[in-house]
């Protein structure tokens, strides 16, 4: 597993994401490595992150799915090029489409492990399956269609 | 436009959800109504509550869509009984799908509107669609299969 997570790796004016920005206080600020051909995010919900008593809020659990696996893809893109993602161009994602598919109720109060698989890398898409485990079950499954984030809003940052 | 959310009928352990519950004071606290045949949900983002600067975040979009739908699927099940919502036997959703789709990147700073209608209601099925508007340009549509809650969960209530 790498030491630096995809996301220290954003640029400063694109790490303010409620979900992963390391510069966003009030946020998730989830955290994703590669673990082989696998990424891999760990994060145990807060006790207000509940959607009834002993549960997790299942938009908490897209959320995770969302932020890591648009880090998977950012991560992706970088090693096809094999490119350190601190290099330049910045190759950042966007979602495009989220599912999620909530197979059993999430416990709360114990750590989640979500682990990704790039199922396939296109042009300017990525699209990452995720796993999401608590207590060595599968709760839930989660695909991500990214998109590398658009000229118009790169030209925003500028 | 009725006048009570559906979500301040929901029993009062029941109401704790990060994303709809009325006694979660650090969670978003939506409300939603009926308008004829549809649903409506209106949210402001707060300002931490980005993507990037600018931007509404999508895992917030993804909560947003949950929440509105699982209690349009209450709201429609207790509809289609002819009953109140504070009537007994409870009727409460639990997402089973939740499917997004970002159609443009969402501005932050203004009025979300959600609407949905019920595509199907069958058994313990429910499934809802909705269109996320800002400065009146649909930003994303979602599709969520809320299933009616376990018994098991129920069970764990008393």
């Amino acid at each position: 597993m790498s030491e630096k997570a995809f996301q220290d790796h954003y640029p400063e004016d694109l790490a303010h994401c409620y979900g992963c920005g390391r510069l966003n206080p009030q946020g998730h600020q989830i955290k994703s490595y590669w673990d082989g051909e696998e990424t891999v995010c760990r994060f145990t919900p807060a006790p207000h992150h509940t959607a009834m008593p002993g549960f997790v809020y299942g938009g908490l659990i897209a959320s995770l799915i969302d932020c890591h696996s648009t880090g998977t893809a950012s991560a992706a893109a970088y090693r096809a090029e094999n490119r350190d993602m601190d290099s330049e161009p910045t190759l950042r994602y966007v979602t495009g489409a989220l599912h999620v598919d909530y197979l059993r109720p999430t416990p709360i109060g114990v750590l989640l492990e979500l682990r990704s698989t790039v199922k396939e890398i296109k042009g300017r898409k990525v699209v990452v399956s995720t796993t999401v485990t608590a207590e060595g079950k599968v709760c839930a499954r989660g695909e991500v269609v990214a998109v590398r984030m658009p000229d118009s809003m790169i030209a925003d940052r500028k």
